[in-house]
């Protein structure tokens, strides 16, 4: 079976919702970010939170979607199993970037810097305000290991479920946050034509960001 | 300003769509996502074609989103300025890999492989069959310099676009295509209590591939 190869590469959108100068944008990345996000939660764009995180192992990037958890001037917030693929290769690598993609707003996110870890106590405050099926989950799940079918995953996390409301399902010591500290962030909207906006910051140093367009 | 880290953190959809296992995926990857895009297509999601692709240069990834303009059993191909800043990751490190997110079907597709460029003639055959505005955006900009507004660029654009239909807009010899060749494939189907459902596909040479089960 071959794909439909016509079909595909004629599949195109002319963007043509907006315009974006420098000048539109706040000092601060962050407060850009937090902009474009609040317009994506009022137009209802599906899973605003998802983005695409990338991590380097062995020279070769790696991607995945992860959901943010807090996006502020300190950094970009997300939490995993710190011994899942992404967690081995952030300890080989801190490097990392994510990507938010809006289609409906025709726009686009670049962050890109290095990761560290969370301290334990918000890792642990995070874990105990997720619902119990979530916590089960982190417990029951070894991630990424290759797994022979997801039985004994079910009878895992049914064993967990099973346990009455009061039982504290304890956060795994392998379980916990990261946080991006972000050195580029680019803004970048649709054009007609290709011929796109795409605003970036790079950090200079003291909470200073220096502001310049690209070609697109 | 503070991102509102409460509100943030609290959103979370429970994926409940659909199960995946092993044994619902054809033998070959390529098979495989031509079933989940045309299902892609038929639910209307926003810009299927639309995937993040990430490189690598100096041990550090860089993501962005592309669009897919043909996929099937020999690879991935897309369409690119070769000097742009992932044409010039490309060329120091051939290592790649793109994602595929489409939170309406709850699914995602990540896909790992090394990049080689397609030869110039299927490049040509691709450029000719963009809209002339398109075309005219390829030649206008040097991606990702920086610029320091955006009249130059208008500017050329206006030149080339008021050029009589007749004149062919010669395609860029830094204008072209890329197939990445897969040795990984992944297909992932959100699950609730993010107890995910993720099959994984590795090249074990001569279009052979072995499927197992991930631990989500």
């Amino acid at each position: 079976m071959e794909f439909d190869s016509e079909y595909i590469s004629s599949l195109r959108k002319e963007y043509q919702r907006a315009v974006l100068n420098p000048e539109d944008l706040p000092e601060h990345p962050a407060d850009a970010f937090k902009q474009w996000f609040d317009l994506a939660l009022q137009e209802n764009v599906l899973e605003p939170n998802a983005m695409v995180l990338s991590t380097v192992y062995k020279n070769r990037p790696s991607s995945r979607v992860v959901l943010v958890k807090d996006l502020n001037r300190s950094g970009v917030v997300f939490f995993t199993n710190y011994r899942s693929k992404k967690g081995r290769h952030l300890d080989e690598n801190p490097w990392a970037c994510v990507n938010f993609f809006w289609p409906q707003l025709e726009r686009q996110v670049r962050i890109e810097g290095f990761i560290e870890k969370l301290p334990e106590a918000d890792s642990e405050k995070y874990f105990y305000s997720r619902p119990r099926l979530s916590q089960a989950g982190a417990i029951a799940s070894e991630q990424s290991a290759v797994i022979s079918n997801r039985d004994e995953l079910d009878n895992r996390m049914n064993e967990l479920m099973s346990l009455p409301e009061e039982v504290i399902l304890p956060k795994p010591e392998h379980w916990g946050g990261y946080r991006l500290i972000p050195d580029y962030f680019e803004f970048w909207q649709g054009r007609a034509g290709r011929v796109h906006d795409r605003i970036v910051y790079e950090a200079g140093g003291e909470e200073h960001w220096v502001k310049c367009r690209l070609s697109p």
